[in-house]
């Protein structure tokens, strides 16, 4: 059993059926394995199949999946066994049925999924393909499928004070990851042994709280490719004269505290000193912005207005909010640090407030977990922020 | 770059293409991270957001991803410059425009997409979201839009001579992982420290193979919840008398070689040890069938007849092809080793036989990575597979 009881998850379902019945929704199908874990605890490795948690406008959701997942998930979901459906192996990987068929029908049998109506469904979520979309399309004919706009992401954005103690647990495994990568980023060291003793790390966790896994795996431009932030490692080893970007988050019961520095392995040249300089007054001015009230379009005007005083501009965001992170990613997808985010901060809100600028063969990247408080920002892991030089 | 060269790549692409013009398709849209590797070598942790490859008629693909990644594409894709855009920053997590509008627009524009005829896309693939397809669809009015019924996953059926060594390389990785974990499982150590021993080595590899990421984190079902398959690990510790079943996969450049072992912590339960004797048999069974020009089907009937013998059955399939993966699947969701497989097996296909007894509340598991040869099955992987007893 995860930290939340069936308690907790009554009141989570309880705030999104509120939010269903000011749009309008007869039934919500959710598919986001972070969704899942958050309305009833489902914990597995059981996404790469289809499944669904089938949440009427009242009473207690369904959750449907594979068969030999089903059986297991009373180990992490708090769902009485009546609410929890296996489909039959044989439907897994067919061309002419799919599971999504019998999950539709299942919803249909149990009253979750009505005749008429509006029934959303996660449209943009991982893990629901377009055929699963047109299945249950299809099984409800007379029901008006719309898209849920991420409806239970926007009802995860502010984190009770239990969720806020599981960000800190993971940001002080974070921490120690971190910490432990750079001491051991040197010249000659080859990137996966360093990704080795990270992911070591990542999973031992500190202070008797294990790690859970991240939903990235570690993050390592390094040289030339630190002008794009997404590749991974390979067996080359770190160089001499080279930077490198480590992108990395401690997990906690599925929480997540990213966190990202770079390290000039010798005297950084003077252009990435110059931008890791503009950067920390960006920063500066970005975390000075973090307060109740201010937008997220505040946040990114006082960092952009700080680095246009160097000459520099950024055209992605600058963050984004976080909590529980499933693979690929660690994001919630709803508030995200730019110019056009009129979402007011809350206490309660975390986000990763991530600068990264990428630029053509070369790039510098520093970024924070914030937990949004009363008085302001709390920066949840202990790093020095700015760039890291060695030898 | 990766160990294929863009000579390799034209020549998959020629593959794909025969069969799209059998099929009569005027373009496909790629969207799976791993066809997208097998066409052009692009692998980057970038599929979070929405990205895809489209693949004309005749000649060259093109890769369209978000700005950031565009950018690093070159690293690792075999595409030229030309071949590659990048959609900008500000179309991420917005309700009222999607990526997908964009790149739908761009393969307009570059002649690849069609103003009349079929295209296929991936409908059943990970990362293409119902509302990616809506915007794609929206895009081509004139144009039916169909499921490629993984066209290119079909393809990659087959290894080369190439891709069989990397599937060997991956497999003294697990070898070497799953020796270390059947050593470090002991009562009282904690399941999250097992999974670091793992994952430390996964990403060192072996014999100067550095390790690449699996598709999947090291699976830990253990005690009562050994009766599923899928769950991830905890800070609780490992304890005399229990069952644990560890599941991982070596990976290099991206060829999985995944492995499953069992182990008791003291002497295994009768009905435990009884299953692992049926189970025995019924691989050997299994492997027998191994052969070029047998199917599915035999494969499964083989192990379905010797564990009958035994009073058991099992309702979920015994296999499937492996290769290329990324999270969240190392399958690559074609063959199934199962009653209604007809497909005949052919050298150079490689197998994830899984030969796993799910029960209510225990759980025996084991497994190999096959290569299937001309004259019959090579394992992969060098572990004894039965049972394991320690202490």
């Amino acid at each position: 059993m995860g930290p939340f009881d069936a308690t907790a998850h009554a009141e989570r379902v309880r705030r999104v059926q509120e939010e269903m019945a000011a749009r309008g929704y007869d039934a919500l199908v959710v598919v986001d394995p972070a969704n899942l874990y958050y309305l009833c605890g489902y914990d597995a490795w059981s996404f790469y199949m289809p499944q669904g948690l089938l949440v009427p406008a009242d009473g207690r959701p369904h959750l449907v999946a594979r068969a030999m997942d089903a059986q297991g998930a009373h180990h992490t979901a708090t769902l009485p066994g009546e609410h929890v459906h296996g489909y039959p192996e044989d439907l897994v990987h067919r061309p002419d049925v799919h599971p999504w068929d019998w999950i539709a029908a299942r919803g249909r049998e149990v009253g979750v999924l009505p005749e008429r109506g509006r029934v959303a469904a996660e449209l943009d979520a991982h893990y629901f393909s377009p055929r699963g979309h047109l299945a249950l399309a299809a099984a409800l004919p007379g029901v008006q499928v719309v898209d849920s706009a991420e409806l239970v992401n926007w009802v995860r954005l502010v984190k009770s004070p239990a969720e806020q103690q599981l960000m800190r647990e993971a940001a002080r495994i974070t921490t120690r990851a971190m910490r432990l990568a750079l001491d051991g980023l040197a010249d000659g060291v080859r990137q996966c042994d360093l990704v080795a003793q990270i992911q070591h790390a990542q999973a031992t966790g500190v202070d008797g709280f294990g790690g859970d896994y991240p939903a990235l795996v570690p993050l390592l431009p390094t040289g030339e490719s630190a002008g794009t932030p997404h590749l991974t490692w390979s067996d080359e080893p770190l160089r001499a004269g080279e930077a490198t970007t480590i992108e990395l988050a401690g997990v906690r019961h599925r929480y997540h505290a990213p966190l990202a520095r770079t390290v000039s392995l010798g005297p950084p040249p003077p252009r990435l000193a110059a931008c890791a300089d503009a950067v920390a007054e960006g920063r500066e001015a970005a975390l000075d912005a973090f307060h109740p009230g201010a937008t997220g379009a505040d946040v990114h005007a006082g960092f952009a207005a700080a680095i246009a005083r160097h000459g520099l501009s950024k055209a992605s965001r600058v963050g984004y909010s976080i909590g529980i992170g499933y693979p690929p990613d660690w994001g919630e997808r709803t508030v995200s640090l730019r110019a056009a985010e009129t979402t007011e901060l809350l206490p309660g809100m975390c986000f990763h407030l991530i600068l990264g600028m990428w630029m053509d063969g070369w790039g510098y990247e520093t970024s924070e977990s914030v937990l949004v408080t009363e008085t302001g920002p709390e920066l949840l892991t202990d790093i020095d922020p700015g760039l890291v030089v060695k030898r």
